[in-house]
């Protein structure tokens, strides 16, 4: 996280405002299915129930907490624009919440960047301003920005952000009867906090695990050193999840979570295989971590009902031979 | 249709046949969710919701009708089992109803068949008899079974289930508000007539459409003729639609449909895609005919709210180069 971008100064967010979140958004929102894993069920020994925030709109979970941060900053008063960096499902889900209630976005995006990502933020009417594909150029690329006026609105690591993504837990609480744990993908860790503020919200004695690829595998490290590990270089094909945990996220995993299940690029690949051929959904590497954990670690799940969040099902197609070349 | 499969001595079934499935059915189906496909409907100006039949069980509606025939006959008395020859979704369908009742199934199986389709009857407990891949060969295989006693459930020519399929259709009309027309595939035309009975049981006025391959136009062909045209060979990578039309689907077809809208193999590859990289779900090239079709055909769509049944998501994942190869 850069300085502009990061919220020293905020308080952490709570259970609260999970809750002011979904009053907030619940009408842009597609309260998007819960399905019934019954194959990997069946195989696994335990219930496991997938939501779907691949079939949200912009096909990310990351609508939720766009769509709050937009909307928070214009109950504050007046809003000049929002701006962020993103090469990925961030910048798309904020453009269109901002288009969606007339506010201006801007969005530094580094060159390179997938041809149809930079199609789908464009179609938003958002203003793109392409950038040397390095985290400097894309920090610089920002600042001008936000000197200009604009609010800048990160991925994951803001008040307003955090309880966003937490909305989808919220939904999976009153669709299913009596879920035992939920697991999110962990990558800056904005979907996982978000959840366990989810749950605290409902009053309810649910679990929250996050599932971490080991190439990647700063959030597990942080909660052994019990402060936030930074000097990670992740490698791995989820590539939403090599973001670091954040300042604002890592003390509510700390707080409430109740492990992260570490899961190697191997059984990432194959469950997103079994995903798409027996749930038939999309999904992308990032998603396919949470049923890795849930086949890995079978024995801790036995018994229980489970709620698996599929966070997104945006990749290219043009380049997803890696799916059958490992089979 | 062979002389065995073939009920020219049953009576047309009629729009209580698919109330009385529902009442039969509805606790083992998937009420599968209507996701409404934003970025299609934005781009060709019209509401398009599509029903997810690849997300029923078995990954196909065909689960309907099987269920629907398992129940029927067992209502109907002593059943000894029941009997069918597929190299598809059928066989996998009924087989997977078949034990859900603890009735014995049995399935003429073509050597060759996809391994993962074998797999997947065989995981139902069901007898599998492979015979050599020729409609000859099926045909005295499933005669053999007969002979023994078992009771021969064809894959939509049947009074039982033409109204299975249907209730994909009633679960639409009850979900959405104003469907003007619903479209389905129509390979042997046991979806599209059933949600044509399904229509008239519902009283409302919705039009119904069948998408169908320019390369498999046998419902085209017989409806310019007024009779069934059986001569055609198909040629379709949409290998659900190779089927002629049913002795008992065309009248149905024939009284009820406003059309068939034909489509070409590279407009079902291409919507094909589009399926999944915007909508986010598998479908398999069979359903995404009735995507081709409402690209194609937009004009006659225009304001309209229109329900697409996308029928199923069983699909060869070390087979789909085809999806890429030709963007």
């Amino acid at each position: 996280m850069t300085a502009i971008v990061k919220n020293c100064v905020d308080p952490l967010p709570g259970s609260s405002d999970v809750l002011a979140a979904q009053n907030r958004i619940s009408h842009l929102v597609v309260n998007t299915p819960m399905l019934e894993f019954q194959t990997l069920s069946e195989r696994l020994g335990f219930n496991i129930y997938c939501k779907c925030e691949n079939l949200q709109r912009t096909g990310a979970f990351k609508f939720r907490g766009a769509c709050n941060a937009v909307l928070g900053l214009l109950e504050q008063g007046q809003l000049e624009g929002v701006a962020t960096h993103s090469s990925g499902n961030h910048g798309y889900a904020l453009a269109t919440a901002a288009r969606l209630h007339g506010v201006r976005a801007e969005i530094v995006v580094p060159e390179g960047v997938v041809a149809s990502k930079l199609a789908a933020i464009k179609s938003t009417g958002a203003t793109v301003h392409l950038c040397a594909p390095n985290q400097a150029a894309r920090e610089a690329g920002l600042q001008a920005l936000v000197d200009a006026g604009l609010v800048p609105v990160p991925p994951y690591d803001h008040v307003l952000v955090i309880p966003g993504q937490g909305t989808a837990a919220l939904e999976m609480i009153a669709s299913a009867d009596q879920l035992d744990c939920i697991i999110t993908p962990v990558g800056g860790g904005g979907l996982m906090a978000g959840s366990a503020l989810a749950i605290q919200a409902s009053g309810k004695n649910i679990d929250i695990y996050g599932a971490e690829p080991e190439g990647a595998d700063d959030a597990w490290q942080s909660l052994q050193k019990g402060e936030i590990v930074r000097d990670i270089v992740p490698n791995t094909i989820a590539d939403g999840l090599r973001a670091t945990i954040g300042d604002l996220t890592f003390p509510i995993i700390r707080e409430y979570g109740s492990g992260i299940l570490l899961v190697s690029e191997t059984e990432i690949i194959d469950a997103m295989r079994v995903c798409w051929e027996q749930l038939k959904v999309v999904i992308e590497p990032s998603s396919a971590t949470v049923l890795a954990a849930l086949i890995r670690y079978r024995d801790e799940f036995k018994g229980k009902n489970v709620g698996a969040i599929l966070s997104g099902g945006n990749l290219d197609l043009d380049n997803i031979a890696f799916l059958t070349e490992h089979a």
